[in-house]
């Protein structure tokens, strides 16, 4: 006799939990997700758990949800509690914020529209170029070991080669390639900085939404800023000769704001950092996406001391899938954060490192930022004229000259986390000011470099739309 | 005119340190390095670098070398020391050991005899049937952006399938793909350990060679151990209840040793961590490479609690360079741990994820496994008759069933440190046994994985020859 629904139901739930999935105090998932999960109605998974419940497998909790009680094993012999479970709270590496972790999930959603993720659209993909590319490196492959501990050194000479044009000098041996951007922050964490020093942020800032910092026992202060960027004199005074700080800024088209860090500004925070000693990390990971006119050079093209560490990425030009990253700075300080690379993962993908390395030599390279700049032209007019057409009364915001983003301060009093979810139920994954600064929750970070162009429209539509409604 | 050769090379070096590239107080390269580096003569450099030390830029110091004590610009102005080179000794993490970053760099060396090298042979790199995974591949792609936090849903989907043959049940929600399994390490110190817990590690062990734990804040222990494998007596009285505890091992073709925990312990083993609730990681990525027979099943697969975090990974059954591996365990666990790979690399390469889905799922994945298993026997085999040849009074081993390593004891009594600097001297680099305990200072780990036919007979026969010499 064929076994009945529900029986099904109970001994793969039974299954998960004696195998050590769902262990002993864990929540397990919504009837809505078990019901998707196993392909059967709400109704059989309820008539499964009460079972389960009654065996003594499961408990239900108010405003917990269904927890795991007990395994099969545990019933028979003494409870014991579970071992790798209790451990999750451990760890000196802080959780994400709850916002982060849902945006990670949900930016792989393609149902919603996504307004607030940094990162070319799949329209902007060099489909063909790219397959070629791919296609010459794995005819020539004849294996595929491990790289140099600073990387294929092919990829760090056309790196270096890239980086002249931006009036920078260097050479393959104070080159580190990376797995992104983000891992050369959390390398410089833990490698470089001892606990309780203090790196300077801009504010709102994208390093505010990671806990990297934070968990290596860091301070984050804020500098005081204007719209041509930090200002000199409130950043000595901030720092008041503090022994052991850095300072973490995107020059460039500013992550969240989009801002641009003017030249003159420029020139005296470098002055600055170099008579206060206060190295400086440069995020440069948007710096070749300029709309309107070429920006001012890297911080790190008048560097004459080492006093900066300049990080760039193909993940805003090209594609994040590749993730490749790299980091520029004295020749020992990238000896130092080459064997911390190597500590924690061996170097990064060497197909990857391949495939970017042909990428950066061929002309393609140049097509397709020239065709790229001129799509994030359409899109941010897209956005703008948008913008103007249904939020004009409900929202502020400054023209981005580059970049993916534009600062929507949102006038209407809407707490941000509320708005979050408002427009998630509309269906449009916004990134809330709040995750870049605790007190930028009247702001939302719209990215036009992701979604379609109707989406864009349509998705600015429904925001102007939810926004009167308040 | 044209300048003459040694000014040339006096500019090129006043550029690395004007640059920022070479920082005052940091060494610069030596002679032999420079000439090489800028293509002239040793005599060259000579008169350059003392021309430098007159003008004030270059010093020498016994013993330390040439160093960099002033660069253009502080000539002219007041001196200030450098920011971000100060900051090398800095930061958690701690440094590699000298030897184990000296291995790093050399393993790089085409012309050195690789008996170290944990990694296949460029010769057993399926190039035909990766080309074509890799071409399908890039046909089929449409864009390459960032996958799900636990990694790319089909990869994940074909582990499990793979898994099960291994007797382990897992769902694609408990599997997170890392970088490789030195990754997995890193995020489990980084979110499942505290500062002060304790690590029960075999004796010699792979571990023991990084800086992970250690740089933690764990203290590592090893456990009593017979050839039979970790003894469960010792290891209880060794834990003693003592809280925050976890067990690191390598049951299958162990690194560096070669040996294999035998059925009854396992059992025993994972009996007594249940009990007394140290939680266990399991490194399995050689646990597929057996010459003999088959081991037996992983830890894992008798794992009812969720007590085991499985690590697996094609480093050493296809190629490195791939940089996948994967960790299996309780979903709480795992969303911890994907939590954390977010926030240290948003996710590996999307493109060797695909690579190694596609990989995993094609017939070439068994017929390229069953290839490399007869290889290693055949170079197991060679390596075991050079041994005998050549070293049968001067060492003693024990034959190996799997994976790549032999753990050679060398009888006459020599320094590891003399041992590793005369066999280089000799052409051949090979990994010293005290990177994997202090102890084991007279022991060599032999890898037949990587170095072709001959070069095992003739790096063996040399070793010999040296031996015979002390």
């Amino acid at each position: 006799m064929k076994q009945s629904k529900y029986k099904q139901v109970m001994n793969l739930i039974t299954a998960k939990i004696t195998g050590g999935e769902w262990t002993i105090g864990s929540q397990i998932p919504s009837q809505r997700e078990l019901a998707k999960l196993f392909q059967v109605n709400r109704s059989t998974i309820i008539t499964a758990t009460e079972e389960l419940k009654a065996d003594g497998l499961l408990v239900s909790h108010v405003g917990k949800g269904t927890i795991v009680a007990n395994n099969t094993w545990s019933l028979m012999k003494v409870d014991k509690p579970i071992n790798w479970s209790g451990n999750i709270t451990l760890g000196m590496h802080k959780e994400s914020m709850k916002t982060v972790k849902m945006i990670n999930e949900l930016e792989a959603k393609n149902e919603l529209i996504q307004l607030g993720k940094s990162e070319l659209s799949p329209d902007l993909f060099p489909k063909e170029a790219f397959q070629n590319i791919v296609q010459n490196v794995s005819s020539t492959l004849y294996s595929l070991g491990y790289e140099e501990p600073k990387g294929n050194l092919k990829l760090r000479e056309t790196i270096c080669h890239q980086l002249k044009s931006k009036g920078i000098q260097a050479s393959p041996s104070s080159v580190l390639i990376v797995s992104g951007a983000l891992q050369a922050l959390q390398l410089i964490s833990i490698g470089l900085l001892n606990k309780g020093s203090t790196v300077y942020v801009e504010r709102p800032s994208y390093v505010l939404s990671l806990s990297i910092f934070q968990s290596g026992g860091m301070k984050l202060e804020t500098i005081p800023a204007d719209l041509e960027g930090p200002i000199p004199k409130g950043m000595k005074d901030l720092h008041n000769s503090k022994a052991h700080s850095v300072l973490y800024t995107i020059p460039t088209f500013h992550n969240p704001t989009g801002y641009v860090m003017s030249e003159r500004r420029r020139e005296q925070l470098m002055q600055l950092c170099e008579d206060e000693q206060i190295p400086i990390i440069e995020d440069d990971v948007y710096g070749d996406l300029w709309i309107d006119e070429k920006p001012p050079k890297p911080l790190k093209a008048s560097d004459t001391y080492g006093n900066v560490l300049y990080v760039g990425s193909l993940s805003k030009t090209l594609a994040p899938g590749l993730r490749i990253g790299w980091v520029v700075g004295p020749e020992s300080v990238i000896d130092r954060l080459a064997d911390l690379k190597m500590q924690t993962d061996y170097g990064s993908s060497s197909l990857s490192q391949h495939v970017a390395a042909e990428w950066l030599k061929s002309e393609n390279y140049e097509l397709h930022l020239a065709k790229v700049k001129e799509e994030l032209k359409i899109r941010r007019n897209i956005a703008l004229n948008a913008l103007s057409k249904h939020l004009s009364s409900a929202a502020e915001w400054n023209v981005p000259k580059g970049g993916f983003f534009i600062w929507l301060k949102v006038l209407p009093p809407i707490q941000n986390k509320h708005l979050f979810e408002k427009a998630l139920s509309a269906g449009i994954l916004i990134n809330p000011g709040n995750i870049y600064d605790k007190h930028s929750t009247q702001y939302i970070r719209l990215s036009y470099g992701f979604a379609a162009y109707e989406e864009i429209e349509a998705g600015i539509r429904r925001l102007g739309e939810m926004l009167k409604n308040i």
